[in-house]
């Protein structure tokens, strides 16, 4: 079976040298990052995608969340290497590496649309965000001409998530525990987010939207009865907002949004959560994807065990050629 | 096939007319609980129970947190009146009602800890518990003696969740917006506590404790390999706490405590999610309840969705017999 890896990270070699010079490179992500070669070190990249037959990739950035790194006078200048450097690799390397998509600096709102214009024109076949800009939310007017923009380039979103240590899980605590905000965190705030490009009428407003979400849509699959019958009964606990009329004023019943956005397979290799995440978004909305090379092993972990989960369920041909590339070629508009 | 409700809820006659005396009840909360009469109308109740042939209930108050209604100076008596009220409602109906819960006032530890050893003497089947008092955790030292009692009686803590809007779900917000505190952020919880049992190490001191989480784990099964592989890792994201020394003095890997808690099969009458959860807790650990009466008929409608699910799923009878009372039996030890 033909492989298209829709998400996994990636940085190249000149931008990766900044992040290694940001304070943040300085301190632990520098640590974490110089110990996963295969995450920077092209040769090995390599090495890597060959180790399975028929499969590619299309790289993202290692993490979209430039503002972390620095501030917005930096940020814009930071997307544009990135950016300019996955298309030199996938370019030169177009058997492995069957697209790219771009980061834009998030915390320069008007940079980030533009950033996004250009990268689109130069041939990138996504838009790569994360789910916070330093925490805050993404929902916000100042974003929504970047979202003007995605949905007009007919190419997706691929929505990353990460969750801060600096929101604690309980009133009274200064920062989540135990790494829980990364463990749990993450892919409860890809429920959060995508529940508010719905009630913020993001998606009502550009229905072309194509949005992605890593690890098989977060929370969202598990949860599809409080997703469908909690979200029809909106308003019902609250008194100081109109979230009834909010609810009555869109377009479509809230759970139909969630039904409609799409996800990837990177969910570090199991098996009943796959069958559950496939069942929710259906074989149309599903990608493979591996989120390589954050497994154990720095490398090809996740694809291997991803593919050995994908071959171990049933499916007729059909469905698994959408999963395994052709919903990536459809979307990132590959051959 | 016989069914024992493990987890639902009722508000017995008198403790009801307090919550609605209460600050909380004069507002919102009692405008809520007015509307479902299956929740405190025994009449209304029984009707419900007796529309399903071989069905039995374990009656748990209509919401643990008795914090949210009473300071500490009124909750213990607040607990008792409650918990005495389910214990009359159950021994006058026992062919209805199989059992039941009791409640404790966890904003007044001690007295939590004594109302636990009251009520499960006086033949209380569990305890049922808040995912947090008044929005703070509960695995503080403070609560461990309760833990200890309840180890002791060999009966479950029935895990409820709850998340207040106060726990906003970006930084610098000031509360959660479009109910998703209670959507999405009450699995969440529920992942959050079970993981805060098993790090403050109350699993480890409590081995024969026996947590039964409602909605069938939270979170916890879909993310089934991010708890194994990247609970595997902790501490290599942080600098300023150390947890991989945490993780190395634990007894077991973090993952195998999440596959000893118990978890119920409320979700809203789903599939796929259900197939999921059977999956990752097993055979042993699965036990079948509604959460009648909070459905949107108001009684019946998660009795019979969840029923017709567990039905259209293939089990050998062994297994069905499990999930459907026999884990019930054995836990809250009825006959």
């Amino acid at each position: 079976m033909r492989y298209i890896d829709a998400f996994n990270h990636f940085n190249p070699p000149r931008y990766h040298e900044q992040v290694l010079e940001s304070p943040l490179g300085q301190k632990d992500l520098g640590k974490r990052v110089r110990g996963i070669p295969a995450l920077w070190d092209l040769g090995r990249r390599l090495e890597v995608v060959d180790m399975f037959p028929d499969y590619t990739q299309v790289l993202s950035l290692g993490m979209p969340m430039l503002d972390r790194l620095w501030g917005p006078d930096k940020s814009p200048d930071m997307a544009k290497l990135a950016n300019d450097g996955l298309a030199e690799v996938a370019a030169k390397h177009p058997d492995r590496f069957a697209g790219y998509t771009a980061v834009v600096p998030m915390n320069a709102p008007e940079a980030a649309q533009k950033e996004a214009e250009r990268a689109l024109k130069n041939g990138a076949n996504g838009i790569q965000l994360g789910t916070n800009v330093n925490g805050k939310p993404i929902d916000g007017k100042e974003f929504w001409p970047l979202y003007e923009t995605v949905a007009k380039s007919g190419r997706p979103i691929l929505l990353h998530p990460a969750r801060t240590r600096a929101m604690p899980d309980y009133e009274g605590e200064e920062k989540s525990k135990y790494e829980i905000c990364s463990v749990l965190g993450w892919p409860y705030e890809t429920g959060v987010t995508l529940s508010r490009f719905v009630f913020s009428k993001i998606m009502d407003t550009y229905p072309d939207l194509k949005i992605v979400s890593h690890h098989l849509g977060g929370v969202i699959p598990y949860l599809e009865g409080r997703v469908a019958h909690s979200f029809d009964q909106m308003g019902a606990r609250t008194s100081d907002e109109d979230y009834e009329g909010l609810r009555k004023s869109l377009k479509k019943r809230p759970f139909d949004y969630f039904k409609d956005f799409y996800a990837d397979t990177a969910i570090e290799g199991v098996r009943a959560p796959m069958i559950c995440g496939i069942d929710f978004f259906g074989a149309d909305r599903v990608l493979f994807a591996s989120d390589a090379p954050f497994d154990k092993e720095k490398g090809p972990g996740y694809i291997r065990s991803t593919i050995a989960v994908l071959e171990s369920i049933e499916m007729i041909p059909e469905v698994r050629e959408k999963i395994s590339f052709r919903n990536a070629q459809k979307l990132f508009g590959l051959k």
